[in-house]
């Protein structure tokens, strides 16, 4: 089994900058620690991050072939990019989508998600922990719908 | 270490029927496992269901003296309900919401939640497994809370 | 056949309050009236009312086994209850909404009906008459789906 | 007693077009069946349609001198025409506002109705027997307001 | 002269949770306070709290034939209950709206109070004074009321 | 000189219906008291009235070729026509705009003019005597208009 | 018979700028034009100008005892003055708008008039001959209402 | 092979009035044009104008029978007539929306398209020459679905 | 203890203009009275008002030397200024909101007010005796005030 | 003559996902069959795709010297991209919009067009052929500028 | 060269009253600055405050004859004044608005300026500063449209 | 003293294309008159320019090492890009908004700037000057702040 996590921009900035709102973790510890708890369930996790739209989109578009599922943190393109929504829709895999943040808890334009309804599901206000949360419900979600139509 | 789950109107209903949205298993079942789960963390769950908004509130109002932390799926009344948002914001203990599906997914009334911004996290769409997901978040969150302000 | 009839709240006081807007008759009248006729028709109704949101929810819960079809008032809560709609809904019955004045004649936020598009149709303005007509509209409804669908 | 049935646009291709909303009955065979109803209680029902608004009107500018009351299905009128409005509220007669279909059902659009504030009642959602309902819920109507009024 | 005092969700826990809002005063103490100087004007006031909505309509609906006013802090219901407006409509009694803090200096959801219009002043903004306010209001309001139409 | 007056829907049952609203001049009488007071200024009035959007659409297509200038009632098309507009806009004459009734004072769909802002100008709220004073200020525009440029 | 012109902010400097929106005519030639022709009708008129709001105000507020009627240009408070239509309302006095262009060609901020609802009618888009049509239409209409209230 | 064109209301006027926004071709010149290009394919082209909406739902309610698709311009009813898009989608037939200018740099009324989601598709902005394009579309169109349903 | 009572537009007219709303009193009878009370408490009220927003901004701003709170009732002001809000705002004295009447029972531009946010409370539909609730409500405020910050 | 085809994010994966929506073509075989076409018409077509906005962005901003025309396909970017709005505006040549599906039969989100109105017109519902019809009504626009202004 | 300065309502209390948003210099030190600085550069500036919205009017209003262009901080009026928006555009003088804070960090209702878009061009968030950054703005635009425009 | 200064999509094409709007210098030119100002001052100015928001979005996470403030004009991406506004956000930086054109007077969707709010202040209007004015206020800002938090 492996996962593709796809990190959106400015999280290459986490743990240094406005720790109040993100927690002290930077992303390499995150993904680090992500897939060494992957990896005792045998799962290989690939980690990409990109400040550009149109690179996540990219990524997006050529997963199919090479993944089981997606989670993904669209950070601020959540809620401006109908493109990294149309390439999780049309990459076929399931996706879960993380925040750090309790996104419900900050400014009235990041309420809306562009993204999530073409998700299984949402994470959010866990910090780090959450791409654990959402690894664990994605491996659930991928084991249920193998059980449902087993082909 | 105790923790409440309180579930919200029609979910007594649950796992018989429309399982399309909300799957096949019971409620009881549902609460049984994530109970199971939690005994094996050396966690206490003790559940409470009402379809009734008032009981609900009743019940927060009183589990500051007894639990650690709440993990509620208001349902219904998560796009409705500003008693319930205030119970859970007046009971000063750590909340997390859950949904069984992915609420952006359906009608347009869904997509607001008056209780998501005074909790802690969020979980959706991952059926009932996502209290064991939100169970999982609410521990990390006390754990870590603990160790930040020891006292 | 045996039809519930379900009255929301403040309804226990027609008849001797703002008769201007809800006519004279009684609820107990309109509801004996109504089952008169139905009762010439050999049909059975059964009738509950209740100011609580969630008691007309958990009624509805409950009505799949032992009902044919409903007929519900849901009075205020017609308008911001995601809860009686949620439960409308998952009761499996067909349902016809009635209101006794014509709601489009009064204050905008009662221009809003959560609940009637999971009915099946909607009577309004004739006073209690209009629970006789609901009766005729469901009983032809029911005839009709069982021609459909005859197993 | 005399009734007027007014039918709007689109109306005369019923039965044949788009069943599944709006049933096998075509307009001439729902408009016979209401006149026998009708026919058998004393009351005479004079029908008419078109695809032009403003014939609407003018039916309904002449309707006063010679009609007890209105029943009316205005189709796609019912969200877009003033004049129609106008032409009911200034016709001085009892009117009744029928749908076929239940058009909380459907889009948007179709849940703002312009008419139904100058009629007594609506009755959506029955097809083809909502009128009979509708010719009942009239009558009732018409004799209630002369037993306040007798004059 | 009879005065009921109507108290809505989550003022139980008044004075014991977050009292940066509310004040560090119990809703007993507000209550006793408000009674003792009721009853030096040789008024009688009784008091009810709930958290459920149908059970404040239901109070609400038997108190005509009790009391001469009443004086109500829907809580969170002003904001969500047409429920409870109609109650305070349909009850007859001239009504004064009182709330603890100032809602508008908190979140854009409080502005909005369905109840307010339906009665006859408000005041908010004082504290458990506040009843106190509205008590004086009250009764200034019924002995004009009475001069007016003395009958 | 030659003036069209164009008169929209429902406008026919004036002075017999509604008068609280329109007055109790019907519109042949309203029309010759303009036509007698425009003669005295050696203008000729030519009037039309027509229920159907369409057939305003038309006279107003109809009229470069035939007329100085245009007065027009659209009625209830002012609210919902963007055809009539279209038609005064094309027509390429100074038209008027006249209300009986001043609508700012109705409900509030009475609030927006679609044709306003393609004509010169606008009088409401006169009752019949509004036609004279629009007629008054066309004249006193058609004047102003060959004098800047006198060609 | 005491007619009042009061004319809102910025007028003063009508004639000398911005003609292309407001024409060439300074506003005492206006006034004077409009006086001639009262004064021929045996009518007297006297005008008020203030770029001050409460001034306005304060004018309206002791027109009652002096005045048959008023002519207003609110101007800029057309759009903005709740406390200019309030004196309005409160003058007991009949009162015409009048706006120079036609506003609803203009910005979109200038559709809305908070004082034209509380004025008998509106004259718009006719220069400074508005102010004569105005006038005619205010005696007519103080004379119709004399016919029907003669005391 | 055989297509209707459907032209709205104004269109007769095409090429005297407003070239600057819609050309200056007349509309029967457009026609002629389509029609001859329409002939070297062998197509039959058939066209109606009217100004009036209900003699356009009358058209294309008897489309059925007669035609294989639809081309329709309903100018001023793209953005006001709930009849005519509900007369296209009843019909039965493939159809395609022409407007001769690009209705999204004029007025914003003019954004919102009632017909345009009934259709298989949309050409607008090239004056007369659209027609042309949207014949080719349509044919295209058929062709494609008959090979995929061939029978 | 000095109070600063400020009054906005047309309030020199209460009492002789539209009683119905306003009540039989002046306001000089009701500042009388009110003054009349503090006295009996030892407190001076001075008086102000003015029909000129600008005006009341000057009073206010130079209030903070001079009194140690204020009542006021911004009238029209309340949903149009501004800078009466940051005039409040910038003063540094507890304010108290008065309103004679229940702006919410009237027209829906009186349903926002800017000022009332930045006052301590609100007392609202008491007519005159408003503001001597008002003013026990400023004066508990004060003193609790100062017990919480005696220095 | 030389055109500039522009493609914007997702595209490059057309043919092998969500064929439902837009049809089985690849890109690479649209773009194919277009410039086959344009080649008979001695029209040579050059295609550029990028998920990215801002290389989009580039390529408009560099194309002026280099082509006649445009035909871009901004996919998700017509919906959110300014940026690509204002280098259609700065590239000051003439483009048309082409969508293969009709974005008004999809997610509201999907109706409002940043780019169209910088456009000469669009094209959209008719799958990879929209291109060419696209192709067609440009080199048609392009020649009639010529002739109305042939420097 | 001349410079007019116009300062709106609350103003004159800069530096004493909420330093934390405007800062600790007066009015009159900040006035002082700005002029000595235009000293040096040969330019006269005049300053002028008042509270009174139509004294700002009045004053712009006079302003054409005697000054070269003109800065403006209309404070709240920014947000409210239709008539400051009119004065300006009708001035006929280049004019800068300057905010001392940057309005977009505060309340919503400071988002809209009803008077930038009449401006050339707008300064925020400097404090006192802000009025020099405006005067040098202004200077070189006064210079670069003599260049343009020499005569 | 070192300044970023960063722009934003399409401002590689000033000077070329649209001079009506954004004037006849180059970028290159500006940015070299900027810079030239700058040393004059002893700051050294560093400039980026990126049609690629992610490429600003990276470059901003970078600055906080190397530079003491910035000056941004994110053009096009001002009005979308949640992504560019948090790169702002958690850059540490002070930063100004320059637009070269007033954009209160363009299309309505540039009057939101997602960014301002997380900048100092903002100067617009004043063409490529404005870079100039930034620069003073920024300096002036950053001297502000090592006077009140010297450290």
């Amino acid at each position: 089994m492996k996962i593709l996590v796809v990190n959106g921009p400015n999280l290459k900035r986490l743990g240094t900058r406005e720790p109040a709102i993100y927690g002290f973790d930077t992303l390499p510890e995150i993904m680090r620690k992500m897939s060494a708890y992957a990896a005792e369930k045998g799962v290989v996790v690939e980690t990409f991050q990109s400040d550009v739209e149109g690179e996540l989109v990219a990524v997006l578009g050529k997963a199919f072939a090479s993944y089981d599922g997606i989670i993904i943190n669209p950070a601020a393109y959540t809620h401006t990019s109908v493109a990294v929504r149309d390439a999780i829709s049309a990459c076929g895999l399931p996706a879960i989508e993380v925040h750090l943040s309790n996104t419900h808890k900050r400014e009235p334009f990041r309420l809306e998600s562009l993204t999530v309804s073409v998700c299984v599901g949402q994470v959010m206000g866990f910090g780090g922990y959450g791409y654990i949360l959402a690894l664990d419900g994605l491996l659930r979600h991928i084991e249920t719908m193998k059980k449902e139509s087993p082909r």
